[in-house]
Protein backbone atom coordinates (compact mmCIF):
# COMPACT_ATOMS: atom_id res chain seq x y z
CA UNK A 1 0.00 0.00 0.00
CA UNK A 2 1.38 3.53 -0.96
CA UNK A 3 0.80 6.58 1.24
CA UNK A 4 1.44 9.60 -0.26
CA UNK A 5 1.83 12.64 2.10
CA UNK A 6 1.17 15.61 1.25
CA UNK A 7 4.42 18.21 1.75
CA UNK A 8 3.14 20.61 3.93
CA UNK A 9 5.86 22.72 6.11
CA UNK A 10 5.15 22.52 10.18
CA UNK A 11 4.11 26.16 9.91
CA UNK A 12 1.86 25.99 7.34
CA UNK A 13 -0.16 22.67 8.81
CA UNK A 14 -2.86 24.45 10.32
CA UNK A 15 -3.08 27.18 7.45
CA UNK A 16 -3.39 24.13 5.09
CA UNK A 17 -6.19 22.28 7.71
CA UNK A 18 -8.25 25.42 7.33
CA UNK A 19 -8.49 25.27 3.50
CA UNK A 20 -9.11 21.33 3.65
CA UNK A 21 -12.14 22.47 6.09
CA UNK A 22 -12.74 25.76 4.27
CA UNK A 23 -13.37 23.31 0.80
CA UNK A 24 -15.49 20.81 2.07
CA UNK A 25 -17.84 23.56 3.33
CA UNK A 26 -18.67 23.92 0.09
CA UNK A 27 -21.56 25.74 -0.70
CA UNK A 28 -21.79 26.41 3.09
CA UNK A 29 -21.74 29.95 4.26
CA UNK A 30 -20.78 30.66 7.87
CA UNK A 31 -21.41 33.80 9.35
CA UNK A 32 -18.16 36.13 8.91
CA UNK A 33 -17.65 36.50 13.20
CA UNK A 34 -18.60 32.88 13.67
CA UNK A 35 -16.47 31.20 10.84
CA UNK A 36 -13.03 30.97 12.90
CA UNK A 37 -14.90 29.25 16.11
CA UNK A 38 -16.79 26.55 13.85
CA UNK A 39 -13.66 25.94 11.81
CA UNK A 40 -11.78 25.30 14.83
CA UNK A 41 -14.06 23.26 16.62
CA UNK A 42 -13.85 21.35 13.15
CA UNK A 43 -10.06 21.68 13.04
CA UNK A 44 -10.08 20.18 16.87
CA UNK A 45 -12.55 17.06 16.05
CA UNK A 46 -12.90 16.40 12.12
CA UNK A 47 -16.32 16.45 12.82
CA UNK A 48 -18.26 18.44 10.74
CA UNK A 49 -21.46 17.94 12.88
CA UNK A 50 -20.64 20.98 14.67
CA UNK A 51 -21.64 23.17 11.57
CA UNK A 52 -24.87 22.45 12.57
CA UNK A 53 -24.62 21.66 16.30
CA UNK A 54 -22.42 25.22 17.52
CA UNK A 55 -25.73 27.71 18.70
CA UNK A 56 -24.88 31.63 19.76
CA UNK A 57 -26.45 34.25 21.68
CA UNK A 58 -26.72 37.48 19.85
CA UNK A 59 -23.54 38.99 19.53
CA UNK A 60 -21.90 36.75 21.51
CA UNK A 61 -18.78 36.77 19.55
CA UNK A 62 -18.31 40.96 19.87
CA UNK A 63 -19.42 40.30 23.49
CA UNK A 64 -16.35 37.90 24.23
CA UNK A 65 -13.98 39.67 22.38
CA UNK A 66 -14.07 42.88 24.18
CA UNK A 67 -14.34 41.16 26.98
CA UNK A 68 -10.88 38.88 26.57
CA UNK A 69 -9.80 42.73 25.45
CA UNK A 70 -11.11 43.67 29.01
CA UNK A 71 -9.25 41.08 30.91
CA UNK A 72 -11.54 38.88 31.65
CA UNK A 73 -10.26 35.50 32.93
CA UNK A 74 -11.45 32.04 31.70
CA UNK A 75 -12.78 28.99 33.99
CA UNK A 76 -13.07 25.74 33.01
CA UNK A 77 -14.52 22.49 34.31
CA UNK A 78 -11.84 19.97 33.85
CA UNK A 79 -7.97 20.19 33.59
CA UNK A 80 -7.53 18.74 29.84
CA UNK A 81 -9.41 22.04 28.79
CA UNK A 82 -7.85 24.16 31.06
CA UNK A 83 -4.09 23.27 29.75
CA UNK A 84 -5.64 23.45 26.02
CA UNK A 85 -6.13 27.09 26.51
CA UNK A 86 -3.79 29.07 25.13
CA UNK A 87 -3.01 31.07 28.61
CA UNK A 88 -0.06 33.21 27.22
CA UNK A 89 -2.40 34.78 24.62
CA UNK A 90 -5.22 35.19 27.59
CA UNK A 91 -2.52 36.61 30.04
CA UNK A 92 -1.40 39.60 27.33
CA UNK A 93 -4.74 40.65 28.34
CA UNK A 94 -5.00 40.23 31.53
CA UNK A 95 -6.70 37.41 31.77
CA UNK A 96 -6.04 34.27 33.59
CA UNK A 97 -7.21 30.57 33.61
CA UNK A 98 -9.09 28.72 35.97
CA UNK A 99 -9.15 25.05 37.21
CA UNK A 100 -10.86 24.17 40.57
CA UNK A 101 -12.01 20.79 39.83
CA UNK A 102 -9.04 18.79 41.70
CA UNK A 103 -9.26 21.11 44.70
CA UNK A 104 -9.24 19.41 47.86
CA UNK A 105 -11.94 21.73 49.32
CA UNK A 106 -14.22 21.17 46.24
CA UNK A 107 -13.65 17.31 46.65
CA UNK A 108 -14.87 17.58 50.18
CA UNK A 109 -17.46 20.15 49.64
CA UNK A 110 -18.82 17.60 46.52
CA UNK A 111 -18.77 14.71 48.90
CA UNK A 112 -20.76 16.61 51.88
CA UNK A 113 -23.36 17.60 49.61
CA UNK A 114 -23.90 14.57 47.69
CA UNK A 115 -23.00 16.72 44.62
CA UNK A 116 -20.52 16.49 41.76
CA UNK A 117 -16.99 18.14 41.99
CA UNK A 118 -17.90 19.97 38.39
CA UNK A 119 -20.96 21.72 39.96
CA UNK A 120 -19.29 22.71 43.50
CA UNK A 121 -16.46 24.32 40.60
CA UNK A 122 -19.13 26.42 39.42
CA UNK A 123 -20.02 27.86 42.99
CA UNK A 124 -16.16 28.41 43.55
CA UNK A 125 -16.41 30.40 40.02
CA UNK A 126 -18.49 33.27 42.07
CA UNK A 127 -15.45 33.90 44.33
CA UNK A 128 -13.43 35.13 41.27
CA UNK A 129 -13.73 38.89 41.28
CA UNK A 130 -12.81 39.75 37.18
CA UNK A 131 -15.04 39.32 34.49
CA UNK A 132 -15.34 35.28 33.52
CA UNK A 133 -15.84 33.23 30.46
CA UNK A 134 -16.84 29.49 31.82
CA UNK A 135 -16.11 26.67 29.59
CA UNK A 136 -17.97 23.78 30.42
CA UNK A 137 -16.65 20.94 28.04
CA UNK A 138 -17.72 18.15 30.75
CA UNK A 139 -20.09 18.08 33.43
CA UNK A 140 -23.55 18.60 32.55
CA UNK A 141 -24.22 19.07 36.24
CA UNK A 142 -22.02 22.05 36.26
CA UNK A 143 -24.39 23.69 33.35
CA UNK A 144 -27.21 23.02 35.80
CA UNK A 145 -25.92 24.60 38.66
CA UNK A 146 -24.58 27.48 36.94
CA UNK A 147 -28.38 27.96 35.53
CA UNK A 148 -29.17 27.83 38.96
CA UNK A 149 -26.20 30.47 39.99
CA UNK A 150 -27.42 32.62 37.09
CA UNK A 151 -31.38 32.67 37.76
CA UNK A 152 -30.45 33.37 41.78
CA UNK A 153 -27.93 36.20 40.62
CA UNK A 154 -25.00 34.56 42.30
CA UNK A 155 -23.15 34.82 39.47
CA UNK A 156 -22.92 36.51 36.19
CA UNK A 157 -20.63 34.77 33.56
CA UNK A 158 -19.78 37.20 30.75
CA UNK A 159 -20.26 34.13 28.09
CA UNK A 160 -20.93 30.39 28.70
CA UNK A 161 -19.23 28.12 26.70
CA UNK A 162 -21.80 25.28 27.21
CA UNK A 163 -20.25 22.14 25.39
CA UNK A 164 -20.22 18.98 28.10
CA UNK A 165 -20.09 15.93 26.51
CA UNK A 166 -22.23 12.68 26.93
CA UNK A 167 -25.33 10.71 27.49
CA UNK A 168 -27.10 11.27 30.89
CA UNK A 169 -28.50 14.80 30.68
CA UNK A 170 -25.96 16.62 28.46
CA UNK A 171 -28.85 17.49 26.38
CA UNK A 172 -31.12 18.86 28.41
CA UNK A 173 -28.58 21.39 30.48
CA UNK A 174 -27.63 22.95 26.75
CA UNK A 175 -31.38 23.36 26.30
CA UNK A 176 -31.29 24.70 29.70
CA UNK A 177 -28.56 27.18 29.69
CA UNK A 178 -29.73 28.84 26.61
CA UNK A 179 -32.73 29.74 28.21
CA UNK A 180 -30.94 31.14 31.48
CA UNK A 181 -30.23 34.97 29.33
CA UNK A 182 -26.15 34.79 29.77
CA UNK A 183 -24.40 34.99 26.28
CA UNK A 184 -23.55 31.69 24.92
CA UNK A 185 -21.69 29.69 22.83
CA UNK A 186 -23.19 25.92 23.11
CA UNK A 187 -22.58 22.31 20.83
CA UNK A 188 -26.10 21.43 21.06
CA UNK A 189 -26.37 17.67 21.22
CA UNK A 190 -24.61 15.30 23.16
CA UNK A 191 -21.54 16.10 21.36
CA UNK A 192 -18.67 18.50 22.89
CA UNK A 193 -15.92 18.02 24.92
CA UNK A 194 -12.93 19.28 26.49
CA UNK A 195 -11.03 19.88 23.05
CA UNK A 196 -14.26 21.22 22.05
CA UNK A 197 -14.12 23.66 24.71
CA UNK A 198 -10.22 24.79 24.44
CA UNK A 199 -10.81 25.23 20.73
CA UNK A 200 -13.72 27.78 21.02
CA UNK A 201 -11.56 29.50 23.61
CA UNK A 202 -8.46 29.54 21.54
CA UNK A 203 -10.67 30.48 18.32
CA UNK A 204 -11.93 33.16 20.57
CA UNK A 205 -8.31 34.36 21.34
CA UNK A 206 -6.88 34.49 18.21
CA UNK A 207 -9.42 36.10 16.49
CA UNK A 208 -8.53 38.90 18.45
CA UNK B 1 -39.61 24.15 26.65
CA UNK B 2 -39.71 21.31 29.53
CA UNK B 3 -36.56 19.65 30.30
CA UNK B 4 -36.84 16.62 31.78
CA UNK B 5 -33.41 15.17 33.82
CA UNK B 6 -32.77 12.03 34.31
CA UNK B 7 -32.14 11.33 38.57
CA UNK B 8 -28.88 10.39 38.39
CA UNK B 9 -26.43 10.22 41.50
CA UNK B 10 -23.14 11.82 40.72
CA UNK B 11 -21.36 8.36 41.37
CA UNK B 12 -23.86 7.02 38.76
CA UNK B 13 -23.50 9.21 35.95
CA UNK B 14 -20.81 7.13 34.48
CA UNK B 15 -22.40 3.63 34.83
CA UNK B 16 -25.45 4.79 32.95
CA UNK B 17 -23.62 6.61 30.25
CA UNK B 18 -22.22 3.13 29.48
CA UNK B 19 -25.48 1.19 29.85
CA UNK B 20 -27.22 3.78 27.58
CA UNK B 21 -24.31 3.34 24.96
CA UNK B 22 -24.39 -0.23 25.51
CA UNK B 23 -28.34 -0.23 24.75
CA UNK B 24 -27.47 1.85 21.38
CA UNK B 25 -25.39 -0.44 19.96
CA UNK B 26 -27.97 -2.57 20.01
CA UNK B 27 -27.48 -5.54 17.55
CA UNK B 28 -23.60 -4.92 17.64
CA UNK B 29 -21.44 -7.08 19.17
CA UNK B 30 -18.21 -6.14 20.04
CA UNK B 31 -15.47 -8.03 21.51
CA UNK B 32 -15.05 -8.67 24.95
CA UNK B 33 -11.78 -7.20 25.29
CA UNK B 34 -11.92 -4.18 22.97
CA UNK B 35 -15.39 -3.44 23.95
CA UNK B 36 -14.23 -1.48 27.29
CA UNK B 37 -12.09 0.54 24.81
CA UNK B 38 -14.49 1.43 22.44
CA UNK B 39 -17.52 2.18 24.57
CA UNK B 40 -14.87 4.68 26.51
CA UNK B 41 -14.34 6.43 23.46
CA UNK B 42 -18.00 6.75 22.44
CA UNK B 43 -18.35 8.28 26.03
CA UNK B 44 -16.16 10.98 25.93
CA UNK B 45 -17.18 11.92 22.14
CA UNK B 46 -20.61 10.72 21.69
CA UNK B 47 -19.30 9.93 18.52
CA UNK B 48 -20.59 6.27 17.75
CA UNK B 49 -18.19 6.43 14.18
CA UNK B 50 -15.98 5.01 16.81
CA UNK B 51 -17.46 1.63 16.69
CA UNK B 52 -15.88 1.30 12.91
CA UNK B 53 -12.84 3.68 13.05
CA UNK B 54 -11.11 1.59 15.92
CA UNK B 55 -8.42 -0.26 14.77
CA UNK B 56 -6.61 -2.96 16.80
CA UNK B 57 -3.60 -5.26 16.05
CA UNK B 58 -3.65 -9.35 17.24
CA UNK B 59 -3.93 -9.74 21.04
CA UNK B 60 -3.29 -5.64 21.32
CA UNK B 61 -5.00 -5.73 24.80
CA UNK B 62 -3.43 -8.30 26.62
CA UNK B 63 0.02 -7.02 25.26
CA UNK B 64 -0.99 -3.49 26.69
CA UNK B 65 -2.61 -5.10 30.15
CA UNK B 66 0.32 -7.36 30.54
CA UNK B 67 2.88 -4.22 30.11
CA UNK B 68 0.89 -2.10 32.54
CA UNK B 69 0.83 -4.59 35.35
CA UNK B 70 5.03 -4.83 34.74
CA UNK B 71 5.91 -1.27 35.18
CA UNK B 72 5.31 0.42 31.56
CA UNK B 73 5.01 4.34 31.55
CA UNK B 74 3.01 6.18 28.69
CA UNK B 75 4.46 9.03 26.59
CA UNK B 76 1.80 11.23 24.60
CA UNK B 77 2.33 13.86 22.38
CA UNK B 78 0.09 16.65 24.04
CA UNK B 79 0.06 18.34 27.56
CA UNK B 80 -4.08 18.05 27.32
CA UNK B 81 -3.77 13.89 26.80
CA UNK B 82 -1.08 13.79 29.43
CA UNK B 83 -3.64 15.06 32.05
CA UNK B 84 -6.35 13.22 31.16
CA UNK B 85 -5.06 9.99 31.85
CA UNK B 86 -5.21 8.58 35.43
CA UNK B 87 -1.80 8.82 36.52
CA UNK B 88 -2.44 7.61 39.89
CA UNK B 89 -3.89 4.22 38.49
CA UNK B 90 -0.85 3.88 35.79
CA UNK B 91 1.22 5.15 38.58
CA UNK B 92 0.09 2.22 41.17
CA UNK B 93 1.78 -0.31 38.97
CA UNK B 94 4.94 1.67 38.22
CA UNK B 95 4.68 3.73 35.60
CA UNK B 96 4.81 7.78 34.47
CA UNK B 97 2.94 9.86 32.61
CA UNK B 98 5.52 11.67 30.18
CA UNK B 99 4.95 14.42 27.84
CA UNK B 100 8.28 16.43 26.14
CA UNK B 101 5.98 18.82 23.97
CA UNK B 102 6.34 22.13 26.37
CA UNK B 103 10.47 21.22 26.40
CA UNK B 104 12.61 24.32 25.92
CA UNK B 105 15.41 21.70 24.21
CA UNK B 106 12.81 19.90 22.04
CA UNK B 107 11.49 23.40 20.92
CA UNK B 108 14.69 24.51 20.02
CA UNK B 109 15.66 21.17 17.96
CA UNK B 110 12.49 21.11 15.50
CA UNK B 111 12.99 24.58 15.32
CA UNK B 112 16.75 23.70 13.95
CA UNK B 113 15.44 20.67 11.96
CA UNK B 114 12.88 22.64 10.16
CA UNK B 115 10.48 19.71 11.88
CA UNK B 116 7.92 19.64 14.70
CA UNK B 117 8.20 19.39 18.16
CA UNK B 118 5.59 16.27 18.16
CA UNK B 119 8.56 14.54 15.84
CA UNK B 120 11.14 15.65 17.95
CA UNK B 121 9.28 14.00 20.90
CA UNK B 122 9.37 10.68 19.57
CA UNK B 123 13.34 10.99 19.53
CA UNK B 124 13.50 12.05 23.18
CA UNK B 125 11.29 9.51 24.08
CA UNK B 126 13.91 6.91 23.27
CA UNK B 127 15.77 7.74 26.06
CA UNK B 128 12.82 6.30 28.46
CA UNK B 129 14.39 3.09 29.62
CA UNK B 130 11.38 1.28 30.67
CA UNK B 131 8.66 -0.38 28.60
CA UNK B 132 6.61 2.70 26.75
CA UNK B 133 3.19 3.71 25.85
CA UNK B 134 2.56 5.77 22.92
CA UNK B 135 -0.21 7.86 22.76
CA UNK B 136 -0.27 10.40 19.79
CA UNK B 137 -3.39 11.95 20.03
CA UNK B 138 -2.52 15.33 17.68
CA UNK B 139 0.23 15.59 15.25
CA UNK B 140 0.55 12.66 12.39
CA UNK B 141 4.33 14.04 12.20
CA UNK B 142 4.81 12.61 15.57
CA UNK B 143 3.95 8.73 14.27
CA UNK B 144 5.58 9.69 10.84
CA UNK B 145 8.51 10.13 12.83
CA UNK B 146 8.13 7.59 15.29
CA UNK B 147 7.62 4.76 11.94
CA UNK B 148 10.91 5.68 10.87
CA UNK B 149 12.58 5.36 14.43
CA UNK B 150 10.73 1.78 14.58
CA UNK B 151 11.91 0.68 11.37
CA UNK B 152 15.22 1.90 11.99
CA UNK B 153 15.32 -0.09 15.04
CA UNK B 154 15.54 3.10 17.39
CA UNK B 155 12.68 2.74 19.26
CA UNK B 156 9.93 -0.46 20.23
CA UNK B 157 7.63 0.83 21.97
CA UNK B 158 5.31 -2.22 23.45
CA UNK B 159 2.14 -0.45 21.99
CA UNK B 160 1.45 2.64 19.46
CA UNK B 161 -1.98 4.31 20.29
CA UNK B 162 -1.96 5.88 17.09
CA UNK B 163 -5.52 8.64 17.36
CA UNK B 164 -4.39 12.05 15.76
CA UNK B 165 -6.53 14.26 14.32
CA UNK B 166 -7.04 16.60 11.41
CA UNK B 167 -7.10 16.98 7.63
CA UNK B 168 -3.24 16.96 6.48
CA UNK B 169 -1.28 13.42 6.45
CA UNK B 170 -2.97 12.11 8.97
CA UNK B 171 -5.38 9.73 7.33
CA UNK B 172 -2.10 8.28 5.78
CA UNK B 173 0.04 8.66 9.40
CA UNK B 174 -2.28 6.00 10.56
CA UNK B 175 -2.06 3.64 7.43
CA UNK B 176 1.40 3.49 7.84
CA UNK B 177 1.77 3.02 11.70
CA UNK B 178 -0.49 -0.03 10.92
CA UNK B 179 2.40 -1.69 8.83
CA UNK B 180 5.01 -0.64 11.04
CA UNK B 181 5.43 -4.28 13.01
CA UNK B 182 4.03 -2.66 16.50
CA UNK B 183 1.20 -3.32 18.67
CA UNK B 184 -1.45 -0.74 17.53
CA UNK B 185 -4.80 0.63 18.46
CA UNK B 186 -5.56 3.24 15.76
CA UNK B 187 -8.60 5.45 15.07
CA UNK B 188 -8.68 4.77 11.27
CA UNK B 189 -9.44 7.97 9.30
CA UNK B 190 -9.79 11.64 10.30
CA UNK B 191 -10.72 11.40 13.33
CA UNK B 192 -9.80 11.13 16.97
CA UNK B 193 -7.79 13.34 19.73
CA UNK B 194 -6.38 13.89 22.97
CA UNK B 195 -9.56 13.19 24.41
CA UNK B 196 -9.62 10.04 22.52
CA UNK B 197 -5.71 9.29 23.38
CA UNK B 198 -6.46 9.62 27.07
CA UNK B 199 -9.83 7.89 26.78
CA UNK B 200 -8.18 4.87 25.21
CA UNK B 201 -4.83 4.51 27.73
CA UNK B 202 -7.83 5.22 30.86
CA UNK B 203 -9.70 2.00 29.62
CA UNK B 204 -6.85 0.20 29.41
CA UNK B 205 -5.94 1.39 33.25
CA UNK B 206 -9.97 0.66 34.15
CA UNK B 207 -10.05 -2.89 32.68
CA UNK B 208 -7.12 -4.22 35.13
Amino acid sequence: MEHRFENVLPEEIEKRSFEIITEELGDIQLDMEKAPIIKRVIHTSADFDYVHNLCFSDNVVQIALSAIKNGASILTDTKMASVGINAGKLGAYGGKVYCFISDQDVAQEAKEKGSTRAAVCMEKASTIPEPLIIAVGNAPTALIRLDQLIRSGQIKPVLVIGVPVGFVNVVQSKELIMLSGVPYIVARGRKGGSNVAAAICNALLYSL
